[in-house]
């Protein structure tokens, strides 16, 4: 992963049609560019075509800077929606935190490996529990509290600090307080929540007492980018645990705490490596 | 499991104090018992505990119909619930069918391998779709067609048959009618459902359906009993599946089906092991 | 799945190079073909590609029986290894089987329910145990018992059997005898068995039995295609259930034969789908 | 779990015979202990009995240090093997690594979560790779290089630390040197191991890279006791995730990772609470 030559990746979504795949390929392969990863997905019901394509910029005839400029005649003729990436370019992510430690220390521990390719230029938490695990790492934290009254001030600094580091994605890693509609526009499909449940079942508050409330079997923890509609937005992924009787409400949440990172964190490395697709409120996770 | 010598299964449930385990065992040795499983369990928070005992009859001083009796001073010293089994007694199930197969037919050609020890005396259906399946397994088939007017009336069919054939057990293996309460009321933790989601995600009609348009990216079964509340009976066990946005409605209705049958299956294996307690809408289940 | 429109499937893997995607793709909308599913998948470290393109054939410019001839300059050009098939061709599927019968049950009422589009016309076994379940669902059935001495002789006349019945596809649902060289031979990568362990842990006899004395806590099943060195062929899919020390040899058996029948199953129907290619004793199996 | 009141914990294994269970909580109820746990299993094929008995300690009418003492006349009377533990008592543990920080990370930040009760007195490695891990988290980091020349050296030095700590237990967090016999010996069943892959398949060095070679559908991580036969200690816990044709080997890796980290996590955790017992090189692992 560390020393593979730089690639160009897009996502495209359209109306499917015919001709898209040999469109988009001999675009790429006419420059003299290899693929090194394509895939494609047809939604028959939705009749949508999304596909992401990843060359090597090495050889490929026309230089980064360009290819937007030079794809515009495909993208326009077929009405595609896109994004153009560069798998050398170092995606500037924020997390934000309240309490819980254990997503934290899993993004940050990953981070400092080399297994998440982003920089992490700050930390804004509610509150200070994890500031000295800020510390640990060398990334600076910032302590923004939240009341009803200053929420709107408050999210205006996040916003700021956001910007002044020019943050393309935020990761919630436990972050205990609902973000509101205004700041969630400014970060659509860029803002990574972790839910304690296997959500559609037990969204909202102390997902782990209901779920032992209700005597499942299972439990679960979802990924999803945040939308205005709490733990409404499109799932990115998920996964679960048995559990049983034997279990109180505390072993739920012991074992869930190794979901939840894992989680997250899969989600982040996804996102990282622009594979996911949204639309209709639901992804396209490719490989 | 095939010759295995004949066992009392004593389930007991009371609210938890010193002494439980050491007085139900102490009986059982007293009368030169042989314990071959004990599995207890106390739910803290509801100060209950839980115990299911099994032992050999072979040796044991006291005869199988006198082990009621005999245990009586020890079960109203501690105000206990309690059933007792024999693991030679033959079970008879009721099976409620309507259109789709997997679920009989799995339930079917274990009972036939050996692998459910149970007699299957007769399969209930409101349509006649499977009537060819029943007779491929030479097992009597009730059409009993339900409308909104002759519920009542045909209710009171299924449980003259049921009472007719000494029916303890009523497995609904993708039955696509609503019980009565009144129904449900005579086979209290009796009547075995499946749901085709992972409860309490997605109840009701469709769960498929549902969960495709919210973009799950894993989806699940459920078996439980059924109590008046739909889909809200306690679970007895759960499995899940992954899924991708690759895949349509129909192909999780395919994955569905094979997760549908193993649980559904899995939950009366262990029913007829009498390994099932439930209290408070949720179920202890002994390994 | 049902009365889905025709499609024409085309696998193919040569030497990767620039310009492949583009190339089939464009043969196919050059014909006014309509891409309903296409993968592709490049393995860097053998310089190899894989693609499964599958399209409409209504609309499509060629005819059915034109479209290998019209494919030549193209296969040839790269120098691909190739093969087409068509959606609504139905294979022929042999099953083979000797004592146990969770596999054939399985893929019985699979394929008497539609969920599996191939036809059976007729199974083999080396003992008559299974010979009623055959009768059950009106397959025809043949005894060819083996011993080391018939051995030879049994094969050439389950091969004439074969041939005569034009099978693609052989089963292997839990046949306890070992296929010749010879016989292998006869069908590269068209002889799926299922190995009850989670290869390569356990091949050879009685793996449930190794596995419970190794004291492994989670038991497989692994379906794979059958080459001449046993157990040692292209795995297709495996899946896993977790054990305990409470269990025993039986109840590995128990639970291993829920795991048997699901992956035996799902490996037949991604056959069916020609959506397995294989290399270098390594399967390709497209989503 | 933080401020339980603290109980004892009695494991006890030995021929299995009528009358263990009510001997043992009889004891414990006699003396007016209130048992909070009683797990016991009797493997019928060996003939021995196990139980892990959890009791609280107040109100009990033995003081803790005479409870050996108190026990001894039960204990000898049915020939049991046995230890006796107390919740209140901190475990000293010493990790072992050498250069993936994944495991290290995962413990340290549980420990400093206090979701694992224990000290960690020293970090043992052959490298100074991790060194700046130990700094973070603040534990005492000792560099011991081994060479073939060296190694009774220096594993003399290391059993001199751990024996000047009081060490109970020695974590392999990915140690990447194997310990002599004699090491092994002087501590039977403290030493936990981590090894990447679904033992017993792929034992030894490089594991992902021969699961790859071999294209297995699954990879898995399993944690055991060190024994002096290399990857053939009784095994703790497995966990495995699914592959794909479309991973590479630092695929495999990295999703490996994940599971090797948890999978040796709940080896730990389960083996502080005293829930493991071994025989016959395999491990009853009380839930």
């Amino acid at each position: 992963m560390e020393s593979t030559p730089a690639t160009a990746i897009l996502l495209v979504s359209c109306v499917d049609q015919s001709g898209l795949v040999a469109a988009v390929s001999s675009f790429i392969s006419d420059a003299n560019g290899n693929i090194v990863d394509l895939e494609q997905h047809v939604d028959s019901s939705e009749k949508t075509f999304f596909m992401r394509v990843e060359w090597q910029l090495e050889g490929f005839n026309i230089a980064a800077q360009q290819i937007s400029t030079a794809l515009e005649p495909l993208l326009s003729r077929f009405d595609m929606q896109w994004s153009l990436h560069f798998s050398d370019a170092r995606p500037q992510v924020a997390l934000f935190v309240t309490r819980d430690n254990h997503c934290l220390y899993d993004l940050l521990s990953r981070h400092q490996s080399g297994d998440l390719l982003m920089d992490i230029p700050l930390i804004i938490s509610n509150r200070t529990d994890l500031e000295p695990v800020a510390r640990q790492f060398s990334i600076p934290f910032h302590h923004l509290p939240i009341t009803t009254e200053n929420k709107a001030v408050q999210e205006k600094k996040q916003i700021a600090l956001l910007s002044e580091h020019h943050i393309d994605t935020i990761v919630l890693a436990r972050y205990m307080q609902i973000l509101s509609a205004n700041f969630v526009d400014h970060y659509p499909n860029q803002i990574i929540n972790i839910h304690h449940s296997f959500l559609p079942a037990f969204p909202g508050a102390r997902p782990y007492h209901s779920a032992h409330r209700r005597g499942v079997k299972i439990i679960g923890a979802t990924s999803h980018y945040v939308t205005s509609d709490l733990d409404e937005g499109p799932i990115i992924t998920q996964d679960v645990i048995r559990v049983s009787h034997r279990e109180t409400v505390s072993d739920f949440i012991r074992k869930g705490k190794d979901l939840e990172k894992i989680v997250l964190s899969r989600a982040v490395w996804r996102h990282l490596q622009h594979r996911i697709l949204v639309y209709k409120n639901r992804s396209v996770v490719f490989a």
